[in-house]
């Protein structure tokens, strides 16, 4: 799994039936520390994460629409799967 | 998942049972603000999406079969599950 | 999936025995226009492609595995799937 | 699999029910002789791992959650599924 | 599948279940040509492969595990399925 910031949402009217009722969040990954890097992907929203916020994605398709429908076999390859409150470094 | 555009399709009559009747569409990713990357990738079609759109493409077997054929299993790892209409990023 | 050129093919007597009989295909991924790129794979082939055809290589172990043998679960992660007649770029 | 070392853990209070319980831990790849590289990711621990340890990470939704909870299927990508005490290097 | 050679082996007494008895190989990617790439990883072996020897290895969850353990859903991501007696190269 990977560290990421949300950064925006995807309308997308025209799409497969499995993301009905889906939203689509726009994410960035972020260090360790915090700081953006370049990889960016889409995921759909599992745990109702908002714009902003520091987030855990999924990223394999099995797991994935697994936790974002409830059901295995969606579309889906990345999921957003918690909400962090606090990243603990090693000193 | 991906956001794309698609920019040309590829023929193949030689090919996969799986792929018969299925439209392998070329798409290059591109940044949340619409800039061309460097990747591409042949991703089937589930949407009727067309050149030129901005396509979601899933890349995972399980997930992308189901979303192309509507049975998992075929040969396929990526599909264009969604034709986007707007992105919006966080200000 | 990627598009690829078949450079060559390897030879592995002792191998897992769901190899039996299956050829093993070296491959160079190709740029749309069909210039050489960096990366290079070991694909199964499951439509009798020849060394310098272009093909389309599908990379998930279900998928794979599946277009290979006909059979899922089979210790394989690439598998040629098309031999490509064209590819058409948007202008 | 890959060898890393673990740096951290990450707290989430909201999250994915399957994550309930669970440790998420921060590691960071490291090189066969011991070097830290640029990739860090999260992986949930199924062997009792504590920050510092030199670990082996599988990355496959499948194989992960069967290690982490027992059952497949859990949104779950990497997993820590043993503490490596001695790397041997071909001389 | 990669081709790689084997450069080594880990130790891990702490372990998964799933990795009891098994042969965990450290790896190195070579090139078509034999040379050393940068990429290493560790894949349990399934044809009894020994350190210096040229292999195929198969990267992925569910094949990777049938192939390691003769069972899917073991915590696997990759497995030596090949040891390499000649490589073809196109002229």
């Amino acid at each position: 799994m990977l560290i990421a910031r949300v950064i925006g949402n995807v309308v997308a009217t025209h799409k497969n039936q499995r993301y009905e009722g889906a939203r689509v969040m726009l994410c960035r990954q972020i260090t360790p520390e915090g700081e953006d890097m370049d990889y960016t992907c889409l995921a759909l929203d599992s745990v109702d994460a908002g714009i902003g916020d520091i987030v855990i994605i999924a990223q394999e398709g099995w797991s994935a629409s697994t936790a974002a429908t409830g059901k295995p076999g969606a579309a889906i390859d990345s999921a957003i799967v918690g909400v962090v409150d606090q990243v603990d470094l090693l000193a």
